[in-house]
């Protein structure tokens, strides 16, 4: 049994659709998806607004849930220590949504696998799956880079694609997914 | 230079006694401090108040500072790398408070260095300085037992009964405290 720790946005947490539904929906403009290709986070909006954006209170709580994260973690729970772990900290409105968040897409993760974090570092675990280089490059484990417009051109970690590929990864038998 | 996670409750944040004054000011009872030594926490107000205390909104935004705390944790953090870990994820409406709590207490703590979670067995550091034997009995780094009314007779692990202590610990040179 291994102990993994999953980030939440844009790996669990589908952070950049959403983000793009509410800009939509607020400014009445439509994003291309492929225009965050191999851009910083939040740099294919005006400036400053995909930051206003999450400190919009809701934001974090109305977050769609990622393709297939929830049978596969639930399949990775069954057979792994499975620990949630977000850099919650930076948005503070974020921390009790987020808790409600999970409690409701993921309700098998126990409150004791669960961590809001500013710096990853201080993080012990056999595997990392996150999206961002500063979260993966200090880990001592063994980092798995989740796949996100930002990170593209990233070669440094061993990649997945989505959560069909975590399955592959580990070896699951999630039936319903595959 | 070592990384140290300080817990919050009984430890920087005074919760013991502000669970007495709380309980006097609602159910007009004082209770002996004494009577809490070698009790389990809660154990010494009569069955569930005390944890019905402990999820009045609010009670933990209006903790007292631990004495001493505010100085040697910054006088720690000014050699030694400090995390806040709080074992926050329990008492869901603490998150905000306590992250409030920080910010006006301990203005000198970055968010990039605190941490809400359920289990600490995921959080690797130097040192540990916890009231718990729970947490510190899985802890791989050197253990530090605060004392508390509940773990008086724990003889497990080196133990500090105060901040003062603390700083002596770790040979720090703090002028208010000393």
């Amino acid at each position: 049994m291994a102990r993994i720790a999953i980030d939440m946005d844009n790996v669990m947490a589908d952070l950049t659709q959403h983000l793009l539904d509410v800009y939509e929906q607020q400014y009445g403009v439509s994003i291309d998806p492929a225009a965050l290709d191999n851009v910083p986070e939040g740099g294919a909006f005006p400036e400053g607004v995909a930051y206003k954006i999450l400190q919009t209170p809701g934001f974090f709580r109305g977050i769609p849930v990622m393709k297939d994260s929830q049978e596969v973690i639930k399949a990775l729970s069954e057979q792994h220590e499975i620990f949630v772990v977000s850099a919650a900290m930076e948005f503070p409105h974020s921390l009790t949504e987020k808790l409600a968040w999970l409690n409701e897409h993921f309700p098998f993760i126990s409150w004791r696998n669960i961590v809001f974090c500013g710096a990853k570092t201080i993080v012990e675990a056999d595997y990392m799956i996150d999206d961002h280089d500063k979260n993966l490059s200090t880990f001592k484990g063994k980092p798995l880079l989740f796949t996100a417009p930002h990170n593209l051109l990233l070669t440094d970690y061993r990649r997945v694609n989505n959560w069909k590929e975590v399955a592959e990864y580990f070896a699951l038998d999630t039936a319903p997914v595959v």
